[in-house]
């Protein structure tokens, strides 16, 4: 037994490539954290591969299930990750920033104003795949945003905001102007309201990004905002309906990418996409900077065969790379025309069950 | 007269693409500071698209230029930025790690150990285009390669080390194996030396990166580290070395590439090659992570036509981001020949003299 076998096993059983310094990893998260989801947060591998090798490991008796679910390395667990060289993962993430690379304390203002004006914000659902980000996470990407000079004067166009990044951005006082395409009732019309009762430059419309893209709005924008689902179909929507809305070169687009969901493998299909067919230039992927607030239907959308996997999280465990990319001179623009699309499911998708397949 | 007109003077005098943007940048850096190598700094762009951008902006009375090289926008500047919403750039880099995201306190340790040691090493020359990182960014790289999981236990290449990596990743006492080509003789025997009196698992040996990996070598390492010169020629040469230093998938490749010495449009050539030809992904860019200390030669091997130019950094100025990229599962091996190639120059590079071309 040894940890190419099991690579091989898994990736067989979920059909993600599954290389040995993927296993590797897990196991170097297990020997850092007993708890599930810190696990797949520490490694940052798909979630069904995470479960795999945890399981492959319990079925070979190298860790045990605790009663509350916790993974507990066996004597022979220990004595495989030492004959195997595994180390327990390190963590040199910055304090301060959380490890975004941004922070000053001039924004705990923001983020307390925003916290205050989002008080009744509605909750996540599973219906559209929503899930938002942390105050502190919003907060510092509108200081990226603005940083990168992409905010300030500036027209921007949020495709999705369950995250209420419009409101944040409002609140800064920097943009010109905020348009939200969004497809949730619930959200469009929270948004309109709080801009019209705080008198914020920003304003929602209801939208499905399969449509194309309102007339109005293309070529407006100097800067886009999104959270694409993570089937490659959907990241070529989602970045079509975002460049489309875009005046031209120089401008920039900002959205987050999982390794939760997404392996490497599509990973690197994505950013062939951006780089030969979209002809842009990727400036940032900073990594692990949007943190998820835990969201209520999680444990009842995801697998309940493994009963390590049925924990509740301890952390926000769900997080994701703040990707910056920039229109290159030469730009031409897409056709804006409707894109049908599978939005959520594939293999390394979260929502997952086998019944879903 | 207006940006974009800027714009397409100084693409034409560069030969580099210049946008709208681009201008707005400087410009923006330039509201902000009236240091030359701190607006090059802010405004992330290649050195002469800002010396002639700001050469562009003198000649229409838009900044006067003072005694010490100071730049200053006139009231007339000042009018032109506000007319054309063009606004001071903000800077919300977390202090604590200067913006990496990676900083633990514990790391200071072996940041003062890096400086009692290394406090004889030789001076950056020319020659090889040499320019070495502070102590502050080699420590952080040793704990971002370490934090990612590239680092204990593991076999490191470094090609090229003027930044002294190899030793700070041998007092890290992480590493199993650090091995430095590198072709200046005073830094392959600087290396040994301290590796031989510290007991390090680190050796030094010469190499020029036109020649082919030393067989031995192929296929040895878990992770490599470089910081290539910025052509598009030695770029492949660099990963091209790299790649093949490397076990295979799951191992990795950190090297940092900058804004001032290569345009977005050579950038996304670059990404171009990363993802299409070598079939890596990348799952880092990090945003100024390296800052590099001033080198002695800088103002004389630069131009010397504008006296804006030809002042002394007041700030550590020369900055890179961070790249890491991971060998995905199917990774071919590339033929390990010689490859003859351009090292230092093309249009966007900082060593530039009219002469030179």
């Amino acid at each position: 037994m040894d940890v190419q076998q099991i690579a091989e096993q898994v990736h067989q059983k979920t059909q993600v490539e599954t290389t040995v310094r993927d296993v590797e990893k897990v196991m170097s998260g297990l020997a850092r954290t007993s708890h599930f989801w810190e696990i797949v947060c520490a490694s940052q591998k798909p979630f069904n591969v995470v479960a795999e090798i945890v399981e492959a490991m319990r079925s070979r008796g190298l860790v045990n299930i605790g009663e509350q679910g916790d993974i507990i390395l066996t004597p022979e667990g220990e004595k495989f990750l030492s004959d195997n060289r595994i180390f327990a993962k390190k963590d040199y993430t910055c304090p301060t920033c959380e490890g975004r690379g941004i922070w000053r304390e001039a924004l705990s203002e923001l983020a307390q104003k925003f916290d205050e004006v989002t008080v009744d914000r509605p909750e996540a659902i599973l219906d559209y795949d929503q899930g938002y980000v942390t105050t502190r996470t919003v907060v510092s990407r509108i200081a990226l945003i603005a940083e990168r000079g992409d905010l300030e004067g500036k027209k921007l166009l949020v495709l999705g905001d369950d995250d209420l990044l419009s409101i944040a951005a409002g609140l800064s006082g920097l943009p010109e102007e905020v348009v939200v395409l969004e497809i949730d009732d619930r959200l469009v019309e929270y948004i309109n309201k709080k801009a019209r009762e705080l008198g914020l430059p920003v304003k929602a419309e209801k939208y499905d990004f399969r449509d194309k893209l309102p007339e109005q709005y293309v070529g407006r924008f100097d800067t886009f905002n999104t959270d694409p689902p993570e089937t490659l179909e959907a990241l070529d929507v989602c970045m079509t309906r975002g460049l489309t809305g875009l005046r031209g070169e120089g401008c920039a687009g900002y959205f987050g990418l999982t390794r939760t969901e997404s392996s490497l493998k599509k990973w690197n299909l994505f950013q062939q996409m951006l780089v030969n067919k979209f002809n842009v230039a990727i400036t940032d992927i900073i990594h692990e900077f949007n943190h998820y607030v835990n969201w209520d239907y999680l444990l009842g959308s995801i697998r309940d065969d493994y009963a390590f996997v049925q924990v509740k999280p301890r952390l926000n465990w769900y997080r994701s790379s703040m990707y910056r990319i920039e229109v290159l001179s030469g730009f031409e623009k897409r056709e804006n025309k409707p894109m049908p699309c599978e939005l959520y499911i594939d293999e390394e998708a979260l929502i997952y069950k086998p019944d879903n397949k």
